[in-house]
């Protein structure tokens, strides 16, 4: 695409002054629109080292009240974002609905700088495109606009800049040895610009080119192209995408009824034994995991009643506190809602070493979202495939994630539920929501069954606790954790 | 994504006939609703030799009342087919709106076969995915909805299958000569299927795999994706779509205002000396790219009584006449309305060697179906890149694509318009519309300033024909008929 590029001409200058003018009150007036339509607008410059990204930046953001906007510029990690997924220091920026992120850089920086420098192999390289491609569609189909600028100057333009800033001593500064190397290398930096741009360019999130060697023309084109794409959002609002099929290798499920619970016990003795016995191993493994930087996620999902609470207690006496996390999750905050359904979990990611407890998680949006209509049908019907992508992210950048389904039967959860209410240090833990939920309890064992079915990966397979027997559930999920635990850490 | 697909469980008996009995109801619902809607749908089974295509196609069908759908088998192309552009045989074969086609594989098995083989090389296959990526994305930006099934056997199923059809002398004709190489080579296929499934999958057309191991469980699959689709394609009535940048070289355009047109004149002296040797060195070419088997397409767009019709004759005059077409363009029939706005020029390419002329073109996209809103802001603004696309495809298929802009000023509009007023025999050629698209004038100048800018492609550029002299304006296109005929022979 960069190649075949050829700069447009400039337009003189009462007439850009005139053009820039239009547009510049079409942002203004599309931005309270875009509060109404709750579309949340991401706005990406990439592009040659000079070619003037913080500049058009500040023109752009003259037009939109600084209430419906950020500016974010994303540099390279630290060493704490290190330490978690490639995705995740990118997605904790994505805008809430109804404003604008302008990004001084996204991620494809990152990706474009390993592939010139050779620290990112091919096979890793084609890993990030797609990564990057899910997860663009994701926040597409998830209402997200997208528009990516590419900022093009050519290598002499470049050049004469970086020859300016430095033979000023007041601007020196900005031409840093990185810059100089891109000069040098600009052909190589051209073939891998390119080959990102064609890799990364779909109707989802399509790039624009906009040719900046006359820096007079840079406004006036970015300017056209987002107020083009707002415009075009917004005739789209609630849009139904196609639902795509899962693209991952998936493990058979049972279904919930023919799950046998009634065999599924243990003795007191034997309990406490195989507790000891565990709680101690899982020990000794959370300091090796700890060392060998492995970050691990438990997932526990189930029935009310079913006895999650317990069986996270008993994962949690075995691990040092300063290396795990109990995360319980409930409905979304505000500040969440108003962003893709995933974010809340990307935000609450455990770094290398680490493991995070989810006391009900991510699968909300195909159970209680898709059963209250907290969400529209298209969007749970799509929401498999974005968990199950979501998964591949953690799981290929080393994470363990384990899923627990915690069964009880109906007739169980009754007793468990009359027993909560007729004791009273126990009242607190029963609502009339419970009541709610167990006369939908069909309509959920739908729900479930098809999460089961659609979600079960070779990377992140759920696991069924038999949970008629709490102590039956719980010995089984140390046994599954460790199994985990132990399996990366031998890897 | 074939070789991580695991075939989904079967259904028990009498669940599989609920479930079917509930999505073909579903499905016999939908037929009047996509007619209301006006939604063209394409559904393209393609897989394995044996996979079962023909047997689901009979039931999906059995579904829908025969008014509403067509079934079109595609074979190996013909030796007249093979004189047009790929991607032509093809796309002659979409469906009206509100109407459904089946295809019993599409283009596809051409590619997937040539790779095999080897007779497609690894250039030409990029080449194609690019066009067939470009087509399926511009047929669904137009309202089409495309969904492509892949039905997948294992090598032992379809040699199981085969060794039964041979093993009766009633059905042992049904297994050619290239099922059983496709058999032997069933790793082959696999990897090059694969890979043509990955490629060729985008959220605007996807892909969905279907387990054909078990035959019983083919409908199933196929009506739940086949729903799914149309549900969602129907929510989404008249949308909106991004506008694409242009990726393709540009040949800088002036703005018609800045165009001279008193200075481009011929006395009648000259203009009969060049006339008649432009004509014959023109005849002699024509045979030349005959022989060649060069297609050519010469476009004439220009403001009313700009001398289109005289232009024309005198490049015609020159021509073979069993060797060329004038194709007079009106407003689109119903049947062509119907249907993508491309589509009725896909079915009027010359084939090699021929040469068809259009008296208006699919220009009118951007000018009068612009300007009169017989499309929307959102179709037009996407139609640049669509053509620029679809004369990508003629050009890169070895056809000239020659597009002339004839160019008169707003005063001799007027006394061309006046004399035919006041001629009785040519009164005929002058009409109210006329008059009223006179009255727009300003507007068609924005238009077509914004056209010529936009499509101006290096493979297919505009010329301009000043046609105040309509002498000169002959003379002009004979020239550059003949240059780029006369290049096109050389290379």
């Amino acid at each position: 695409m960069l190649k075949e590029y050829i700069n447009p001409a400039v337009p003189d200058k009462e007439e850009l002054k005139a053009e820039i003018k239009i547009e510049r009150e079409r942002l203004f007036g599309y931005q309270m629109k875009l509060k109404e339509a709750k579309l949340p607008v991401m706005v990406i410059f990439e592009g040659w080292g000079a070619s003037g990204k913080g500049s058009v930046i500040g023109k752009v953001i003259n037009n939109i009240d600084p209430r419906f906007f950020k500016v974010k510029t994303i540099a390279d990690p630290t060493d704490e974002e290190k330490r978690y997924p490639f995705l995740r220091r990118y997605l904790m920026e994505i805008p809430e609905s109804g404003k604008f992120t302008f990004y001084d850089s996204y991620w494809m920086e990152e990706v474009t700088n390993g592939a010139v420098k050779g620290d990112l192999p091919e096979s890793e390289y084609k890993k990030r495109i797609a990564s990057i491609n899910r997860t663009e569609r994701s926040l597409h189909d998830n209402g997200y606009l997208i528009l990516k600028f590419f900022l093009h100057i050519s290598k002499k333009q470049q050049k004469k800049r970086f020859d300016e800033l430095l033979a000023d001593k007041d601007t020196s500064w900005r031409v840093s040895k990185a810059d100089l190397y891109q000069n040098k290398h600009y052909d190589e930096y051209l073939d891998v610009y390119d080959r990102y741009l064609e890799d990364t360019n779909n109707p989802t999130a399509p790039w624009y080119i906009i040719g900046a060697d006359n820096s007079r023309n840079v406004e006036l084109q970015v300017l056209r192209f987002l107020n083009q794409g707002i415009d075009t959002a917004l005739k789209n609002h609630s849009l139904a995408v196609p639902i795509l099929q899962n693209p991952f290798r998936l493990v058979p499920m049972p279904k919930l009824a023919d799950i046998s619970l009634d065999d599924k016990v243990l003795t007191d003795e034997e309990y406490k034994e195989k507790l000891d016995k565990l709680q101690d191993e899982l020990r000794q493994l959370h300091y090796k995991l700890y060392r060998k930087k492995i970050p691990v996620v438990i997932c526990y999902e189930g029935w009310d009643a079913a006895g999650k609470g317990g069986n996270i207690k008993r994962i949690a006496e075995a691990l040092d506190p300063r290396g795990y996390e109990v995360l319980p999750i409930a409905s979304p905050e505000p500040h969440e809602k108003a962003r893709h359904f995933l974010w809340r979990f990307w935000t609450r990611l455990p770094k290398t070493g680490h493991i995070a407890i989810f006391d009900r998680t991510w699968y909300g949006r195909v159970m209680v979202e898709r059963l209250e209509g907290f969400c529209s049908e298209n969007d749970w019907q799509r929401a498999y495939n974005e968990m199950n992508e979501f998964e591949k992210e953690l799981t290929d950048g080393g994470m363990v994630v384990i899923k627990f389904w915690v069964q009880i039967d109906k007739d169980t959860q009754l007793a468990r539920f009359t027993e909560r209410q007729n004791t009273p240090e126990k009242q607190w833990k029963i609502t009339d929501e419970d009541w709610r939920n167990r006369e939908k309890w069909d309509a959920y064992e739908v729900a479930i069954n098809e999460m089961l079915q659609k979600t079960s990966t070779d990377f992140a397979p759920w696991y069924i606790l038999e949970s008629v027997d709490k102590k039956y559930a719980r010995i089984k999920a140390l046994q599954i954790v460790i199994d985990a635990v132990k399996k990366a850490c031998e890897s």
